[in-house]
């Protein structure tokens, strides 16, 4: 294949997936919307969720103009030292613009997503109302709206950046310059999902404090002023904010992995530093296929519908993986080196099967079939305490799995480059960046099964705040649990993929130093800078989940205060007679959360860049800050990987062994006990700490994690003036 | 001063110091022992204290001989390859003999310690009849036997095996055979606290459970069959397990600093390699004086009379410190090299100034006149779940500012050494290593305080269950409360000193692989079988964790199981017509305690060993097993330093944001609300979840952090053969 048509295939390709994505939203939007109770109620989530959004942009905006003059001043200032002068004409200028390509890509993948799920929210609750299938496909569909234009936006995003900056003919130094892109998009992340994820658990741990536990009415019960807020918090988190952060792991990858195809120009040629992008292209068409694959029968497990189709999705995505490495990653005329595809193709395998492994013991630790969480369950008779030390227990035992199967894969696909190269030089780490390629190719389907989380969620709780009659309660409830599989896994997912790719990106980092400087950077512990910068990346993890726990406990804190004072002022309420101020809610919460995202997101930002420029410029150890930075960053991403798996995993874990009690499966003595028994007491205060940890501290380690690579990608030529 | 004479006159005043250590100990076995009852309690405790640690020295001797079985094995097998070849005649003999003597000194301290803690106990209790400065010089005094023998009797070994292996002529190779000695210390030190750690924990938690909670009696009511194992688990756990910690860090200290000594024959001789023996027995005279200083009146705080006999030992240590850098680091005859003793001086008050630091800090995070602690109770009063994620927020927050303080005192202490001996080789780590001496200058002084905490704690139980006057329980808990900050200040010593220490063994361990293959060895994380080992480190902190703290739920459904059985089975218990049977529950916490602490110790164990091992012979990129395993051991000592942190400290705070409750200083909507209350009944929450975290899991992971530099030292030639 002429390597000239890839990237025309590869945008032509994701300009088609937005089509197919836009088609789908009309699809979505053409459906009934319900009774008239239920728009109001829908209408109302839509409200808070937008002006939500709205202001949460207009924070990040300021803080990415204030990011891009920072970025654009440092590199103009230094645009006649060497280092930033051999990256070409106008680099200043390209880097920021990649940087704002980046954060408005992002924050454009972000907002598409949620404009689609706070409308398809309704829908889906209308549709269960006749047919279970219709409700499964309309949130499916909804959620592919997107998986499809994250993946898609990422790809014209990073493949139109190249082709402006003149990648086709100056291969060297254009990657570099477009890892501004990979930043911007992880900056908005880390704001987005951290605003999103404070939000979300702000408002339900505030509503369920006050309206379950103190007034004793039941969750989603329209009394409750912060009712909507909880609701609105689904759509914010989940969506634009696991939006967000998977839009930043496809861009950042995918730079990462040309990067790194530089290293094996004389083999490939340009396909080398293509690939991530034609094989992406090709995992949207495998998408497509796969979403509008499934469909189930009334009497049949939606979940099992959902696996059938990222199965159709896999396969086809496995196919053209295997095209892309055929089309591709062929020796350029009049290289003599024998490369063997069939190892290329098993690193790429070897990705796959990673997801695979981490969806699978994803489950294994956070379903109630499974020994971790009854062991929890089990604890809850003994009281909340023993609730608690079994579900840290579990957290922290469950990181052990998912280590050994991502060693596994690090060393298996480093061995198959090695193998399919004969040794060269970037072989082992290609084959690495391969396989990272392959565990990302089913992504966009993944984040589809995300947002379908949110989606079901909503039409659940529109479903019970309109009191529909029981049956159509029981199909929302059904695709509701089916949501909440669905979102635990995609975490499982995400950090997988993090976990892979951060190796991608470390190298890529060094690529870059070597590049600029000609050395070959070594991350030597034994240095003391060297290890001061990885014992600060490793605390810089703890610090900043103890910034958003904490931060979740605030913003819940005014929650509380608003709804026992709106409770307290108008006695209407709880009788039934006077609608609470659901308005007042949300607003409180917004303003709450964007307060409590600026101080661990700035700590997120700030830390690399003081360690990196402080070790330049004040140490008495020679100009290692780049080093000392690099060190940051890989022991910040071991501690990182670590603490988002507790946190995830334990989380949910403890959410399911409420939900196995509720279930009627459990039993003291020989009796079963379940709703409102002293061990369910017990399994809500787990579920309760469980919160903060899985959809705010959790997920923004993840968009932590990228950050900082990112982040180095962009600052290392001034680290190493 | 001639260097022959400073190890006969280690070793004096190493044998003068158990000597007053055992005058010590017949005054404290000399004073009165109370009325009947209470020696009828005491005896109980002392009966199950011993029971315990017979059977768990039993346990722990069969694993030694075991693992020196293994250790005489491996290297008599490889006898004949070059690198051990080149440590010398009869290696394998003399790294065995080191390993086993090693062992028997942590046991034989750990006993002494014991021996005297269980006896001090009934006489504080006594004392406190009549005078509470008597009662606190008792108390301080029988924990000064155990401090002063534990830094003895590792001086004694170290020193001693220096001699016998002929180190005054071969200083080369002899210190690489005495590693052994640390690694036997480490290796029971693991089991001693990994046991008494989850004897110690089962007890308190079952007791609690089943006593207060569901038979409604105060702690420590003679009716609770547990409360007897519940004494005696302050015993075996604080005394005799810091006791093997603290045994453990100054002699894998020691033998660390002596090899890095090894460096710098050529500047200081021999005395560069003996001045960690130096050091540390002036210590030992400053403990001395520091301990027989203390005094208090009754009128007066005995934590300010503590604190004073602190700073008299700091001062003492720190002008011994000064004359041992005086006769001992100055420049051997013939050497031009300029010597700048000022800056060595330095580093180790930056050593002496971090142990204040970190003092400082324990207290700031878990006092309540400070806002983390008062954070957690505010959290208190919406339940359990804002109690538990404010704790855990505390946790993770407070590993920020020791590591701001500990990287400070490395890159100082490195910038000192390097500016005292222009910038030689190996310059900057011993200056490292002069730090870490400073800091466990006061070591004995400090275990003197530690063992102080069990002592008075034993007191204030007896006293309560012996049904004494108000104003003698009074007294007992002032003391009590003195006790648990002297134990909570330890522990954030004990962590800050093994943070310290651990780049003093990494540097020991490249140093010894340098000398074994003539190679120095980084430890590069961009190659991926050391990144992965790294990976597998941290992952190691995680799930050792988990399995302590597991450990102790399981123990402690037994004693719940039997507690309950008792109650049944006997209802005159209960009427208090008839007595429980203590030795029972004490029979059973040992048998559950011993059974459980075996996972995770070989856990700890055989995880380096197999990374090493497999690397080596597995791995298809060369033999970089001894780089694999140094990642390891340095990401998980970064990983361990911050969770034990974590764990320590929440605990501690978690326990006292409880006594801030209960001291009527606590209130809500302008009311006083005290215990019984539920505000405090979530705190009680939190207390129990702080259990395992501060006294099983936090204080075995400074062991296992040192027990991986240790074993790593021991099988250093075997990865690399």
């Amino acid at each position: 294949m002429a390597v000239e048509i890839v990237l025309p295939l590869v945008l032509g390709i994701s300009v088609l997936s937005l089509a197919v994505a836009g088609l789908l939203a009309r699809q979505v939007l053409a459906a009934d919307s319900g009774t008239v109770e239920m728009r109001a109620i829908s209408e109302a989530i839509r409200e808070g969720a937008e002006a939500f959004l709205a202001r949460q942009y207009r924070t990040i905006a300021l803080l990415s103009v204030v990011a891009a003059a920072a970025i654009f001043g440092f590199y103009y200032a230094n645009r006649n030292v060497q280092n930033i002068a051999e990256m070409g004409e106008g680099t200043a200028f390209k880097v920021t613009l990649s940087f704002i390509t980046g954060a408005l890509c992002s924050a454009i993948a972000g907002y598409i997503g949620m404009f689609v799920s706070i409308r398809a929210n309704i829908r889906t609750a209308a549709a269960a109302m006749t047919s279970l299938n219709r409700a499964l496909q309309l949130a499916l569909r909804g959620g592919a709206v997107s998986g499809l234009s994250v993946v898609a936006m990422s790809l014209l995003g990073v493949g139109g950046l190249f082709y402006l900056f003149g990648g086709m003919h100056d291969y060297e130094h254009v990657p570099l310059q477009i890892v501004g892109f990979g930043f911007g998009a992880s900056f908005v992340a880390l704001f987005a999902q951290l605003g999103g994820g404070i939000y979300t658990k702000a408002a339900d741990v505030g509503a369920d404090l006050v309206g379950k536990v103190e007034a004793g009415i039941p969750e989603d019960d329209p009394r409750n002023p912060a009712v909507i807020a909880d609701l609105v918090g689904d759509n914010v988190g989940d969506c634009a904010g696991r939006g967000a952060d998977l839009f930043e792991s496809t861009a950042a990858e995918n730079v990462g992995a040309m990067i790194l195809g530089i290293a094996l120009y004389p083999v490939f040629g340009l396909g080398g530093i293509l690939f991530p992008l034609l094989a992406r292209a090709f995992g949207l068409i495998a998408t497509i296929a796969g979403v509008l694959s499934v469909k189930c029968r009334e009497d049949q497990d939606p979940m099992s519908a959902l696996n059938r189709g990222y199965l159709v999705t896999t396969l086809l995505a496995m196919a053209g993986f295997a095209a892309a490495v055929y089309l591709l990653l062929r020796p350029v005329a009049g290289t003599t080196l024998p490369v063997q595809q069939g190892y290329l193709l098993l690193a790429g395998i070897i990705g796959i099967a990673t997801a695979y492994a981490f969806v699978w013991i994803t489950q294994y630790y956070t379903e109630y079939r499974y020994r971790p969480v009854r062991s929890i369950a089990e604890a809850s008779r003994t009281g909340p305490a023993t609730n608690i030390i079994a579900g840290l227990a579990v957290g922290l035992e469950c990181t052990g799995l998912p280590v050994i199967v991502i060693s596994g894969a690090l060393m298996g696909a480093y061995w198959c480059g090695k193998m399919a190269l004969a040794d060269l030089p970037g072989a082992g780490l290609y084959g690495t960046a391969i396989a990272t390629m392959g565990m990302l190719a089913p992504c966009a389907y993944i984040l589809a099964m995300d947002t379908f989380g949110p989606i079901t969620d909503n039409a659940g709780g529109i479903i019970e705040m309109s009191k529909q009659p029981e049956a159509i309660r029981h199909k929302t409830d059904r695709l509701d649990a089916v949501g909440n599989t669905t979102k635990a896994l995609t975490k499982g997912y995400a950090i997988g993929s993090a976990a892979l790719a951060a190796f991608l990106l470390f190298s890529a980092y060094l690529d870059e130093v070597k590049k600029i400087t000609g050395l070959h950077l070594g991350v030597d512990l034994t240095r003391v800078p060297v290890f001061v910068g990885g014992l600060l990346g490793a605390t810089l993890v703890f610090v900043f989940s103890a910034l958003a726990i904490k931060a979740v406990g605030k913003a819940a804190q005014v929650v509380i205060g608003e709804v026992r004072r709106q409770f307290r002022e108008n006695p209407g309420i709880m009788a039934g007679t006077s609608k609470p101020d659901y308005a007042r809610c949300v607003d409180i919460v917004t303003a709450a959360a964007l307060r409590e995202m600026v101080a661990p997101g700035l700590l997120a930002v700030l830390t690399p860049v003081v360690v990196g420029f402080s070790f330049r410029y004040l140490s008495p150890y020679g100009q290692i800050g780049a080093e000392a930075v690099a060190a940051l960053l890989m022991v910040g991403t071991i501690a990182g990987i670590l603490m988002a798996t507790m946190m995830n995993n334990g989380g949910g874990a403890w959410d399911n062994a409420k939900k196995y009690i509720e279930s009627g499966l459990f039993s003291v003595d020989g009796q079963v006990v379940g709703k409102r028994s002293e061990p369910h007491k017990a399994a809500v205060v787990g579920d309760t700490v469980g919160d903060p940890f899985k959809d705010t501290a959790g997920p923004s380690l993840h968009v932590l994690i990228k950050l900082l690579s990112t982040l180095t990608l962009v600052l290392a030529p001034l680290f190493i003036l």
